[in-house]
């Protein structure tokens, strides 16, 4: 009746929509609360990275609507470089479309979260997304779109003009999803997006919160990230014969190496050659299928080759990330460090990191981790997070951290974030990452152990000052008492005292 | 020199295969340890699958070689259904192609895992996979089959016929990756597999391990699911249209309903249109969207619908898990128990668990937990599982169960697992899965309580009995003496005695 057996395989291929409608949970839209920050965080993110292209201070607005019974109206707006009118449909109505599969840092990677809350939204609501964008060379329009899943492919609902006073984009989503309980994670975000991006002006209005305005508080903006030709450490066999494939089969094996990758002149060009015994003036269109394996492993492992060149990453930097910790937390010490650039599969990345002390924190051993990853903060999914496993490698005690409300905050920058998911909450286990991390950790615990022994010096110091003024004072007082004066004024004298005696201290216990 | 700036975005679409290609951590393949895993398990699962739709006692071999250098050969055979030549080179070289997607419990899910092996030995060692295949319909065959990553096809390299004694498939790969590393986490794979499918035999050929010959524990097969219409609570608008496409536009709602969907029969439909004012006899062609939108609200929220069929589902049983435990590990007591079948977003789901007490087990609370998903044992990703929060949820104390060596392990069973990651090492957050797994710990600690707990008292009585027993004997051996007799055989009266003080214990304690 309601079944039927059918014993034989029936075999399909299904489009990336249809494969993220039935997995949306890989997207971070597995439950009504997650559906709701997701959709404010992927709307955030292609903001932020819209302002970074238009090299403007970011001024992002996020609007949050309860509509009847679970609906919800969520709306972010931005001064970014607006999206060209060709560019809209597929951009926020086809699965693994996008502008950011380059090798530089963006906040956005896959092509597919924005479009991922715009299938949410249609799949729960039957409401396309609507955008109202603007850029230097379009007029202001307004567009509606829906998603063909099955086909993967965007549905043009409407596009009429509509005025727009400045560049930039508004995107307006209908979803359904919890906002009640959504809404500490909500702001939880943007406060902690101001760490990543201390230059950002964020704006929120949702109803409960009041218009809530957060930065900027640092007015600076990063140096704008470079895309970079690979790294020869990323050269594996498929990459290694698309790049082949991009030049004249008559190019030179010297030349080619020159030209497609960094971190190679001719002479390192000519040693590697010469190291797998290759002629160096062979045209590359003559290469066998084992001889591009051969290159490709001398490309991988071969040790005269730099480090990654640091200009497609963006850090946040030690001030502007210190200046966004202490405008968020009550901070008595915070200390800054950030690692060397490396890669993984031949990706840089590097990782930075705050450490601060302060009564808005807990006491935790190991202590409590806020990660980031290129500019976004990661609140889900934080225990099995290569980041997190990381802190428990090292032994806090050393640094006399196991105890007291100590927080850690890091920024992991990369070309490639390696996500475990496409939900984008967690850090896999690549070995060079968690290397690094650890290595910062122990960095950011040495130091913050000394900037506190350093503070704790400078209070009984600060307290033997005091108690010697108070003598001092009374000594002066009897003093013009017993010579029947008026006690003098010594402020003066004891500002001059208090500079003194700290230096000699130090050179006691130094 | 080794860069470009460019201002303008590049906007392009990439296919499915190019992103796992770029995040390829995201399916398990994050590293070289985790790769060799990955690889096996991928094989070993789908060689299970085909056994299943065979309907044959399941044998698998793994054999494991290692190459010059960190190459590998995995190699993984069945004597499953074996697959349709037809079907060969995209089953293995086109990601998001399978035989899986429909609404019944499988191992494999998203057309996804095999060829990301396929891809990833493609790009660490520039090998086709091999295959060898034979099923009722096709002689046996060889295949070698490439993968066009671009472009997201396969390449089919050599296909020759070659004999094969029985039904199944070889399948055979070369990967680059960290044997030495991954070995206890295969064969921990393995032994924990043979509770998931505790009627199957698996076989592995390693170095330094020995071949190695695990299970069957159970004789007996699960019995074979069946594909299921739609549970009414799956009917999203974009479900809903699907359906309505399939029947002509002349059909009317009601029969639509009853057609179209499990759990909805005559009545229910009936019931179900009045309550949203709908006409039941109007033909579904004229449908307005507004109208698709309201009976979809209507399908998920309605509460006169019944629990899913079972029938799409295949739990592994008391008996079978209960035996495949105590096959494995030194079990001092050991209870099963099995959640009601519910639904998370209209998939049919069911959890079954067994908590065990043992010398193997070590002591934690909350307790370890050993996660199962569709009869494959996870292993990674422990921490953010929802299945492994669960656990921390329940108050162990309670059962006496915060301490003593008990372990859990917990199955859960679903036509659609929500995998956080196409890795399939962790369970998103679902309220309904994280609900039923809250309380099937629940009972299973109630019921290991009251087993262990019965055990004490049984411990109680036998010593109590073993005592007495002395005692009598010692009476009936100094009566015979001074009766200057043999003494008589008392053995049968000693039995019959032993079975009437424990009731009697259990009257006074009951």
């Amino acid at each position: 009746m309601s079944s039927h057996d059918d014993r034989r395989d029936v075999f399909t291929s299904i489009s990336p929509s249809e494969f993220f409608y039935r997995n949306r949970q890989m997207a971070g839209f597995g439950n009504p609360v997650q559906a709701v920050y997701s959709t404010v965080r992927e709307l955030v993110e292609n903001s932020l990275d819209a302002c970074d292209d238009a090299g403007v201070e970011p001024v992002v607005t996020v609007s949050i609507r309860q509509e009847t019974g679970d609906n919800i109206v969520i709306s972010c707006s931005d001064n970014g470089s607006g999206i060209p009118s060709e560019q809209v449909a597929c951009s926020f109505g086809q699965v693994f479309y996008g502008s950011k599969y380059e090798s530089r840092q963006r906040r956005g990677t896959f092509g597919l979260g924005v479009t991922m809350a715009v299938l949410y939204g249609q799949i729960t609501t039957d409401m396309p997304v609507e955008i109202h964008t603007k850029t230097a060379e379009n007029a202001g329009h307004l567009f509606r779109v829906f998603i063909d899943v099955e086909h993967n492919r965007p549905i043009v609902d409407t596009v009429s003009p509509l005025d727009r006073s400045e560049n930039g984009t508004t995107v307006t989503l209908h979803i359904r999803g919890d906002l009640r309980r959504a809404r500490e994670r909500i702001i939880d975000y943007l406060r902690l997006s101001t760490i990543g991006t201390p230059h950002a002006r964020f704006n929120l209005h949702l109803e409960g919160v009041g218009p809530l305005t957060l930065g900027p508080w640092f007015s600076q903006a990063p140096t704008r990230t470079t895309v970079m030709r690979p790294h020869p450490r990323s050269a594996d066999p498929e990459l290694l014969r698309r790049l082949i494939a991009r030049q004249p089969p008559s190019t030179r094996i010297q030349n080619f190496l020159v030209e497609s990758f960094q971190q190679i002149g001719e002479r390192t060009a000519k040693r590697l050659l010469k190291f797998i015994s290759m002629n160096a003036s062979r045209p590359i269109g003559d290469l066998s299928r084992e001889e591009i394996l051969r290159l490709s492993n001398a490309l991988r492992t071969f040790d005269g080759i730099g480090r990654p060149s640091a200009a497609s990453l963006s850090p946040i930097g030690a001030e502007p990330m210190l200046a966004a910790v202490r405008a968020l937390f009550r901070v008595d010490a915070a200390v800054y460090s950030c690692s060397p650039i490396a890669e993984w599969q031949g990706n840089p990345f590097l990782l930075e990191g705050v450490a601060a002390v302060g009564p808005d924190f807990s006491e935790m051993d190991p202590p409590a981790v806020q990660r980031f990853a290129n500019r976004v903060p990661l609140l889900y999914d934080n225990s099995d997070c290569i980041l997190t496993r990381a802190v428990r490698e090292v032994k806090w005690s050393r640094y006399g951290l196991n105890t007291g409300p100590v927080q850690l905050f890091i920024h992991l920058c990369s070309t490639r974030v390696p996500y475990k998911a496409t939900g984008k909450q967690s850090i896999a286990s690549v070995p060079e990452i968690e290397l690094a991390s650890v290595k910062l950790y122990k960095d950011l615990g040495r130091f913050l152990g000394e900037s506190l022994r350093g503070h704790e010096r400078a209070a009984r110091v600060t307290k033997r000052m005091r108690d010697f003024v108070r003598e001092f004072r009374l000594v002066v007082k009897f003093g013009s008492e017993l010579a029947e004066t008026e006690p003098p004024d010594i402020d003066e004298l004891v500002r001059r005292l208090f500079e003194v005696p700290i230096d000699e201290e130090r050179d006691d216990t130094d």
